[in-house]
């Protein structure tokens, strides 16, 4: 096997084993057994100890040596000294790849680099793939149900990726996705990369067809020209979102005393990936909301927006918003003024935002975003305030059926017009090939059971933010990365 | 009555007159009634409606003269040309104070401006006070209950005040706080200001007891000198927080085409905040954050934030958004890093941000925030993570009791220990006065009936915001503001 097919048992391993399983609730060892029973693995899971016969349901073994299949990759966690022979024990019994969780080695100065060096001269003299030391682990939700993490999050099998020098932040974003049903293809924590490093990695999400979207967490790049060729490759099939730590001294001071690594400056990081087409995000968050509208958008092919406001206020607010972050608040031709003049009341605003006025039906909501869409005056659509019509029907649900008012008629059509919204969105985003961005409070606080349609939308990575600064920021991203797509032909 | 007594009748209102009432569901006319009596107003409501007898089991009136009781306020959903007449009646039936919701007048151009005139004369006349006309009307759910707005929104009572040149912005604030359980003394939405003003209101809520952070949305001030009159005054007893609309050229035309208002230039108005103490916010959402946080966190005395993460990645990332943000990231003494050493571990990071490193434990996260918030090295804090614990104990309560592990006794100690680190939070603020923001994943699709430390943190009003960058910029907002506050003395 070469290292890419290594990588590959890594996300796609048939057993596992977890070498230093313990008990101890709280302990990593008993931590990893469980998320890694409880996520569903479907393939074999070994735990080993020397000490115990059954853990979490699950037959332990004595040593690496005693299990009775083959092992496709070992998590080991056991006290820094025991790492190397463990490793090397990997390479004997043919073992292809590891994933070292424990800590205490080049982060910690001098003797932990030592200490490193020792494991990773084993893993090399063994040929065995080696993930770490001090890493969080793996997820890979297809086809194996693989959650062998630190943290218990299980977000749903999708398309998002993720490469991270940061294990807590790996954790982070899988929470994120999985408490707002974002599927995840691959996630791994790099660790100290004393063996695979960050660029393996990403090489191996360049071909991998699950992954859509490639989002990596970056303190350090200690290769640059292969980042660079790494990276220009990945960007001309999928995007690529970087977040990286230590933009500022301080920020890379704190990144020094992380994984031990320097920052260098974020002025030739920002160039190196001005050059190579990788879209970058300010924190964590950004970076998800980034990844979302990547999955389920078109690039824009230009930047002018179109805007759809429900009421003055957000319109405004937002043309600010989209103005500072770059893009072109469209002007509309007098053709396409006339086309919505035919759909909205004669006082309406005659311009770009379109404001349909506070309590505009729902046809016209989505007839002005039909129009706007179909014009190549713009290259993008924001509608604002999708999603307003919930809170309403559930007030009407309350009444009772009297005064001919029949409100549950009422909202038997709100339902099914929510649903025809839905639907009409993700209609127009396919039909014209340009982004459709939400921007609403609407998801905010929404509670999973509830039947709205901002909830559905989420479900098919149609995100809507709250939030008008990043709703443009985001589009501004896709619009750069879409110029960087077309001028690389 | 004077003006300011009128404004206060406005907020608690005895009794309610819609006039206008429908049976509708989808007209205002319907709507305002449908809000005012199931937010349960706790005053007489008095539909007006010339063709029926009895509306959501209010009984109607054929006019405002008709109505037994006395009126102290009224809403009028009439069309344009019959707003001056009513507003006219309601002097001589002696109705202290009006709120037009009709739209259709100066925002529409020279012949709307020319109706609003009128209008607007009609009331000084009459010696009406009124708010409008083109507003979303007023909530204020203490003392009365008073929710007459357009949007169907019931957030709790509370302290957050906000005054809206845009209905929908004003709609979608409340939206935001009631899906987050954060309370609202007053919110009125002031439409076209033909004879209430901005500055009215905020006059107003300089001495109003219930209101501690008040909040105001503005695309122009018409009385440049009265505004930061009456802003000077504000800022000095409690955070005012404005979002400017159209502070681009973009969204000021978008502004002249919602309110019919000159936005002026952004320079201007940036001056006048800082002249006055204002905080400025760049979105709604911002704007929530912001004053959230002011609701509940003693502003900082100095810019120096001390950082606790969970693990070296947020660490990094938060360091770089506080740099960013203009705070200083505190070096620590000798003597704080001694005080640190005796309750980490022998390989902590021993600087700022203070990594706990994945798993420590509660009490060490907990201990290290009271270390630094004693020491004057300090004048806030970050810390990164709190609320892992929850997701961890869902999934150990899962487990059945053998192997003598005792998960219960486990999930047991978790919630306990969860409970004890929200009294811990809640506990430094008030014991060093000094914010203590949150930041982390954990607030991010929880659902409402999950019995989350965040959540509870969240009712009393102090947000785990998931982004860095966010929580950054909120605290350098409450420095600048504390710090305008020590030099006005």
């Amino acid at each position: 096997m070469n290292i890419q097919e290594k990588i590959h048992t890594l996300f796609e391993p048939k057993s596992v084993a977890i070498v230093g399983a313990s008990r101890s609730i709280g302990k990593w060892g008993f931590t990893f057994l469980l998320h890694l029973v409880k996520g569903g693995f479907k393939g074999d899971i070994y735990p080993v100890n020397p000490t115990m016969d059954v853990l979490l349901g699950k037959k332990v073994f004595k040593s690496l040596s005693d299990i009775p299949g083959p092992v496709d990759v070992a998590y080991i966690l056991l006290p820094p000294g025991q790492v190397a022979q463990t490793v090397s024990e990997c390479g004997r019994l043919g073992i292809p790849a590891c994933v070292v969780i424990t800590a205490g080695f080049r982060e910690l100065g001098p003797g932990g680099q030592k200490l490193e060096n020792e494991v990773a001269d084993a893993a090399e003299r063994a040929g065995v793939a080696m993930v770490g030391p001090n890493c969080a682990g793996i997820t890979s939700p297809r086809p194996m149900g693989l959650y062998c993490m630190m943290q218990p999050n299980f977000p749903p099998p999708g398309n998002l990726a993720m490469v991270s020098q940061s294990g807590n932040l790996a954790g982070s974003l899988q929470h994120m996705c999985w408490k707002q049903d974002i599927g995840i293809s691959r996630c791994v924590s790099v660790g100290n990369q004393a063996r695979l490093t960050t660029e393996d990695f990403l090489e191996y999400l360049i071909e991998d067809d699950q992954s859509k979207v490639v989002l990596a967490y970056i303190e350090s790049v200690s290769d640059g020209r292969r980042f660079m060729e790494v990276s220009r490759r990945l960007t001309r099939k999928k995007p690529f979102v970087v977040l990286k730590g230590g933009k500022t001294e301080t920020g890379g001071r704190a990144a020094r005393s992380h994984t031990g690594a320097l920052a260098g400056s974020d002025g030739v990081f920002e160039a190196m990936c001005r050059q190579c087409g990788i879209i970058r995000a300010d924190d964590l968050e950004d970076m998800f909301e980034v990844a979302v509208a990547l999955l389920s958008q078109p690039l824009p092919e230009n930047n002018r927006v179109g805007i759809i406001a429900n009421g003055g206020g957000w319109g405004v607010i937002m043309a600010d918003a989209c103005s500072r972050a770059g893009l072109d608040v469209a002007s509309l031709s007098e053709e396409t003024l006339k086309s919505l003049d035919e759909r909205l009341p004669p006082w309406w605003n005659r311009q770009n935002p379109v404001d349909l006025v506070a309590g505009m039906s729902r046809g016209a909501f989505f007839k002005s975003m039909e129009i706007l869409c179909r014009t190549d005056e713009i290259g993008s659509l924001i509608a604002l305030g999708y999603g307003y019509g919930k809170p309403f029907s559930d007030l009407i649900k309350t009444l009772p059926e009297d005064n001919g008012m029949n409100p549950l008629e009422y909202v038997k059509n709100a339902i099914h017009s929510d649903q025809r919204g839905m639907d009409f969105i993700l209609n127009i985003i396919e039909k014209y090939r340009k982004p459709v961005l939400l921007c609403s409070e609407y998801g905010v606080g929404v509670d999973k059971d509830e039947n709205t349609p901002i909830l559905e939308l989420r479900r098919k990575n149609i995100l809507s933010c709250p939030s008008a600064v990043r709703t443009a920021s985001i589009l501004s991203r896709l619009a750069e990365y879409g110029k960087y797509r077309l001028q690389q032909g």
